[in-house]
């Protein structure tokens, strides 16, 4: 088994000024390429704080992943600290310059001089050119390659490869090389998969699987986060096709045993779901907003093609604005309180006929910090949908020590997962919708 | 000057299942204390591997900070490897023991075996009482210990504090014990803020301060990000008292220097200065979004008293919406198009009226990634703001290249950033809005 570390270059991170998420995006992609990882360090901007940690990982690890230090400026020393290890000179590599000429070109810029350091190179090193931005990949395989100054052995196989510290720039090098460089020194491929959950809690969650929990390959993982619960499932195989194999089956089994709770796969969302159901079954919705101050109505704009079924949204945040834009009646907030089923069946109800739409829904609740009462304390939240024949309120109670933006966020997962569990059943229920 | 390093112990890190924040919160605080911090490592809950990166660390600096390992599972062995490095014998700490069993009695649960591991500790270190969690925070002075087994020789002075790694537990015991326990050891403090600007660019920013840019105590430096700037300024001082005095000038001279483009201050928002003046200046407000689809109102309500000042809003999604919840001539949007100038300005005012609030204010763009045309690209939003005698429109062109949830998020800033401009001035054009 092959093994690799991580080293982040540069002084932004060990001042906090910017948060690690290379380390992380890293480790998933090595683990997905079935490559053992060990260690991640992060040094600052300093040639010999670079060259101590870059001789450790040397000794170590088979696969060295470097981020940061690879720009324009003086402070971006990654290759020097490597050539200087191997004490090898540093040769201009033409093509990067050519690269760096015609990215500037394009920007209607002159090439500043300090641009080109980023095409020096070990010669026996290789650049890999940059579609996204001026720094290029660096790629050096030491298999034929005498560390004169380490004084060490070095394992076999033995790779550098250095990348800019910029996210985007990362992502789309490692896309473009890493991938197919790497693969070639891997015999093994892990594939996992993120199966969402709305409505279980983890335990409970976990407690359905007792036969898989324990399990090898696949493995399977419960996750817990505001409200959601995840299970990742991770196989192990030779290929990507044959660990797709392997997960097929359990994703399915969980698919059928989740039941309802089960709502997506990876970068499915709520919003998500319920936004393809209602384009799915061609209806269209109206939002009725307390509480939730327009956040629902947000969400189910977040993926193009929202105007094919969302019509309008009102937010009825003053009990003046439910009575005036509503037409809720006063006496409903009078004899049971803006925070009551009765209100929230009649603003869903209302919302619906004053825009025609197919479903109505509504939010009313306490937010906090104020306005709660032994009655109708913090978290407590009225939810309503109605459509042509039904009319139909849901209540929960969340946690009071959750903070107003948390009980905000919470309620509007909860109205879409009820919208999600109504469109699911749609073809079953059509009668109650038309 | 003290040396310090971070060392992040979890296999769950190099997995890339979670990320990793406390690194980043650990140098922050570490900056502000005046400590030097030269690296960051994560290892997984491996003894031997722990042990090499503990004696590396115990090499190279003064102060070793470490999060994670010390819970009740097989796989916390933080305290194991510091003893076995030390050839300590673990004890328990009764006081400890004591916390655990109260902490289980208050929740209704027996105290589980594996949870009196956390009370084990070598005889010369000290646990330190966490009243969030179960797993005391973990303090070894190592003035007159001798490191049979290292066979290196300690600097001076020389400490190594454990945490948990659950951030809200770490964030508690380093604010309950580490701070104390390290402004021991430094003479100096470093004390930063951020004062943030909204309407100009980075570079344009930059060139405001030649005189302080490359300054020594205090540094400036500037920061981009989301259509917004900041200006991170930083002293260093031996105390905090005399940092701050060395930050005040800086402050008062940016906030008359950058006049208008400066809006607040570290935890400020947009959202949170506009809601102060309208509170303040005991102004309602009304909202008609169409592309934002709620997100400004939304934001309205993010803190606490929103009802004081937010009447309600209208998301009028469709054109449907507009004609009829908004009352906005069909001759405007057959004439201009829902995205013009006559539109938003309908909207805005129509909001007001229809609510009977001081302000109105609109929305209406194109988000895409459809719905463009040559004289409508993508990223082209209106916003209107109206009041009893005034009613004005803006324009803004959006890089296309920004996603639909970019240019909805960067809309509400806008029209945040237009309101905070009306309501700043407004004690001098109060007859504008009476």
């Amino acid at each position: 088994m092959l093994s690799s570390e991580i080293i982040n270059i540069g002084t932004e991170l060990l001042l906090g000024d910017i948060l690690n998420t290379n380390s992380r995006y890293l480790s998933i992609e090595l683990a997905k390429l079935g490559i053992d990882l060990y260690y991640h360090t992060t040094v600052g901007d300093n040639l010999d704080r670079i060259m101590a940690t870059l001789k450790l990982a040397l000794q170590r690890s088979n696969i060295i992943i470097i981020t940061g230090g690879l720009g324009p400026t003086p402070d971006d020393i990654t290759v020097e600290a490597i050539a200087k290890l191997f004490e090898e000179k540093l040769v201009t590599d033409e093509n990067i310059v050519d690269d760096l000429k015609s990215f500037y070109r394009q920007n209607n810029r002159p090439v500043p001089n300090s641009a080109f350091r980023q095409a020096l190179k070990p010669k026996a090193a290789k650049l890999l050119s940059n579609k996204v931005g001026t720094a290029p990949a660096f790629y050096f395989d030491l298999e034929n390659i005498k560390p004169k100054l380490l004084q060490i052995t070095l394992k076999s196989p033995k790779i550098i490869l250095a990348f800019p510290g910029v996210p985007r720039e990362l992502y789309h090098l490692w896309e473009t090389y890493a991938i197919g460089i790497l693969s070639n020194y891997s015999n093994e491929v892990i594939v996992s998969t993120n199966l969402k959950h709305y409505g279980i809690p983890e335990s409970a969650l976990a407690d359905l699987y007792p036969d898989y929990i324990n399990g090898n390959n696949p493995t399977l993982a419960t996750y817990a986060k505001d409200g959601e619960c995840e299970l990742k499932i991770t196989a192990k195989a030779s290929s990507r096709e044959s660990a797709i194999a392997i997960l097929q089956p359990v994703i399915d089994e969980v698919k059928s045993r989740s039941k309802e709770f089960y709502y997506g796969q990876d970068n499915d969302t709520l919003e998500l779901i319920v936004s393809n159901l209602l384009k799915q079954f061609n209806l269209n919705i109206a939002v009725a907003e307390s509480c939730t101050a327009g956040l629902i109505t947000y969400k189910l704009t977040k993926f193009s093609g929202a105007s094919q079924f969302l019509k309008a949204g009102i937010i009825a945040y003053s009990n003046e604005a439910k009575l005036k834009l509503l037409n809720v009646d006063a006496k409903i907030i009078a004899d049971y309180g803006a925070v009551s089923s009765q209100c929230a069946k009649a603003m869903a109800q209302n919302i619906r006929q004053l825009t025609n739409a197919d479903i109505g829904i509504s939010s009313t609740g306490i937010a906090g910090p104020t306005g709660s009462t032994t009655d109708k304390p913090i978290g407590l939240v009225y939810f309503a949908v109605a459509t042509k024949d039904n009319l139909e309120s849901f209540k929960i109670n969340l946690n009071p020590t959750l903070n107003r933006n948390q009980i905000q966020e919470r309620s509007s997962l909860e109205i879409l997962n009820i919208l999600r569990l109504k469109l699911k059943n749609y073809e079953d229920l059509s009668h109650v919708y038309n």
